[in-house]
């Protein structure tokens, strides 16, 4: 029983010392990268929407690039110790993300339902409807800056 | 018909300034971007394999992100003008990117093919499985490192 639980303490150990394999710098690179990511691909989204040459296969392409990073569980980089520092850039990351755990995950929660959403719309190949999706899905993304990440 | 001939040519300059929104400096961005986040994606992985502790849902999500931005069309963010400058930092492209284009092509359809297939095995939840895929994959980013990524 003991050999049992000491076991198990180990392999907790072992699991958490892989995952602070992840340095504070690259934590903060990584999810800039994912945001740098989606930001292309939100933008590619509104060219198709607004240049008046909606190309289906670019959307869903776009907006599966968008629905995976999102769901990918990048809340896993928000490591103690990188609500400071520099990944590709200082990070912008307000300190209520390490606080207000209730209010974040709500908003954290209305992304992905929008991302999920905005992937479904795209497969129709309806522009209006993507769109309206697009609105929809920026506005969860402006939740987030507004709250939780430092303005330029 | 004169018109008509017009309005379509109206609308390719339309589509045409539209792409050309993406700047020189954002499209540098965004493509290091992509590869960032695949970089983590990469890590986590390797993490689940090697760290005594696989979690296949995890190793569902990284490999969805990966593929997805594998099959996002990055090659448009090889835009002219893009062979020098900088996003997050200097690029690292080599100038023959722009001028191997069968070889790339190959490397790039490679690396396609081991993303599809890495988010195949994943869901499997086959540790072993994954860690055989992965070593595939990594040799196909490396290729494209080896002919055309500047070594720091």
């Amino acid at each position: 029983m003991k050999t049992k639980f000491l076991l198990s303490l180990i392999a907790v150990l072992i699991a958490g010392s892989a995952s602070a394999q992840v340095k504070p710098e690259d934590a903060i690179k990584y999810r800039q990268s994912g945001y740098g990511f989606m930001a292309w691909n939100m933008g590619r989204i509104k060219t198709n929407v607004e240049g008046g040459n909606f190309n289906k296969e670019e959307v869903i392409k776009a907006a599966t690039a968008i629905q995976a990073i999102a769901n990918s569980g990048m809340g896993a980089l928000y490591l103690p110790g990188t609500d400071k520092g520099k990944g590709w850039e200082e990070t912008r990351a307000k300190p209520a993300i390490w606080t207000d755990k209730e209010k974040l995950g709500k908003i954290a929660m209305d992304f992905n339902k929008e991302a999920n959403e905005m992937a479904k719309v795209a497969a129709t190949g309806d522009a209006a409807a993507v769109g309206a999706q697009l609105g929809k899905l920026g506005a969860s993304c402006k939740a987030c800056h507004d709250d939780f990440r430092i303005k330029h």
